[in-house]
């Protein structure tokens, strides 16, 4: 492991016990004020579908983006935390029956087998709810503009213009196989919207000139990119490897991506021209940007 | 009909179509700046669970407080329609198999009926998350920190604290019939919170001073209360008329109501009571208040 390596794996680790020990503190039963009560069943399944140890990669890239442009650290950590909010709200509705229906997630029963589908379809809109109610909230220290520009920007990424309506598509995709035009839309909307605003997110908590804002999420949208493709080569490749099937699951359930499209060897060329795009991106910002360098490469080696 | 009546009954409509066509013009299949793409079937789901008739008795009455002390109407408009898109998104999913599993809503097929359960979840989702995108976005036009604060107070309505939070008592009422105060609280969080919210954003669109807002929130909580206390008397009384049943569908599927634990007579005495307070707290605005007098009036008298 190199040095920068190390650096990287150090923060991606102290980041995501920060946004643990928040999201523990958010999430407790304690009513705050304007709220009536906090229902305990109902806490404890949000608890569960966010306190489940995930790598927190949305909320590092906000503190990272918000770090390189110098935010604060304070806000960017409760813009991220909830932002990881909203995407474990979209993790529990996409694993209910009606959706996806998974029984596990990271090894642990999902939210509507712990509990029941009901509360699931409720911790997951309580959560949801709460992103917004936690960048809204006085507590997150950046002007009142500011407050705003990331309601606005995370409900946009999120809603049935992004994160959502992403969601919608792929399940039209198991019907109908979408074309490659198609299968970047989707993926471009379900896991890329909410990597893009990771990254925007900085740029609006620190105030950047509006051409560090659209370099950021230009960045966010490179790296989103990679992200599912490095996703859709690990589904190949450890299937071909570890269950001796020719293809992964999603391509098995009819879902086109990528890979299943022009195969391993094209994805990985893609996969590393799209890397460089995102570090070229960050040229302007010199070592400065390192952590958030390695972040890229973090984000494509997931199929290594 | 009295004159006042009949003023009344105008701007309820008049209110009731500007939001329609707001509505309409929201949730078009033509995205925003920032969104990607907006699935047709999704936004037709969205159409379907929000263009349904309603009174749009929430943004009436963000509209009429945001007149009484002087808030921008356009301004009030949009809150109140990014408050029906909430409440509609929390009938949708009300309405699921998993919560209420109702077929019918205004005598249309409800949205998981009319397209599919995925789809219901999903366009629940959107229009929960698309009420903050109006809210937030530089259209409402109000100062940035009343933005941010609108944002801030609704999640707060309608999140675990709030409305989501009711509804999950709710269902656990199923099972545990509640005792007197344990039916306050679900009744202030599952009707009462957005009723309240729907007070107090005029109060804040108006900018106001801390004691009109204290003021209407109290109005609205006040209403909010009556609101369900009608509810409850009109599931008795029009059971007990039109099917003979001796009590309602709520009390016979074993959830507790005030009307059920003290019964008709007291209920009507106490819903006057409320009428009665609910009129007091608009004393200091003299005539201005009166369409908000019709409005409590109405609220009230549902069970007539």
């Amino acid at each position: 492991m190199t040095e920068k390596d190390a650096a990287f794996e150090t923060r991606l680790r102290d980041t995501a016990s920060a946004v643990e020990s928040l999201l523990v503190s958010l999430l407790s039963d304690a009513p705050l004020s304007g709220e009536i009560t906090r229902p305990a069943r109902l806490m404890a399944a949000m608890r569960h579908g966010s306190l489940n140890g995930g790598k927190r990669l949305r909320p590092f890239l906000v503190v990272e983006t918000a770090r390189l442009l110098g935010g604060s650290p304070a806000a960017a950590l409760r813009v991220g935390t909830a932002l990881e909010c909203l995407h474990c709200y979209s993790l529990i509705h996409d694993d209910l029956p009606a959706m996806d229906d998974d029984d596990l997630r990271r090894g642990q029963p999902t939210v509507h087998k712990a509990y029941d589908e009901a509360t699931a379809i409720l911790a997951g809109d309580s959560l949801l709810t709460y992103a917004f109610d936690i960048i809204a909230a006085q507590e997150t220290d950046v002007p009142d503009a500011a407050r705003a520009e990331l309601v606005l920007a995370l409900a946009r990424a999120a809603g049935a213009g992004g994160m959502a309506g992403g969601q919608a598509l792929d399940l039209a995709a198991e019907n109908e196989a979408p074309d490659e035009a198609g299968i970047m839309t989707l993926q471009a909307m379900k896991t890329g919207a909410l990597l893009r605003f990771a990254c925007e997110a900085g740029a609006i908590i620190a105030g950047s000139p509006l051409k560090d804002r659209e370099r950021l999420q230009a960045f966010g949208r490179t790296i989103g990119l990679a992200f599912q493709l490095a996703d859709d080569l690990l589904d190949v490749t450890s299937d071909t490897a570890t269950l001796g099937k020719a293809a992964g699951k999603d391509a098995g359930r009819g879902k086109g991506t990528l890979v299943a499209l022009h195969g391993v060897a094209w994805a990985e060329a893609r996969l590393e021209a799209l890397t460089v795009e995102a570090l070229e991106l960050l040229s302007p910002y010199g070592e400065a940007a390192d952590v958030l360098r390695e972040a890229a490469r973090f984000v494509a080696g997931r199929s290594r």
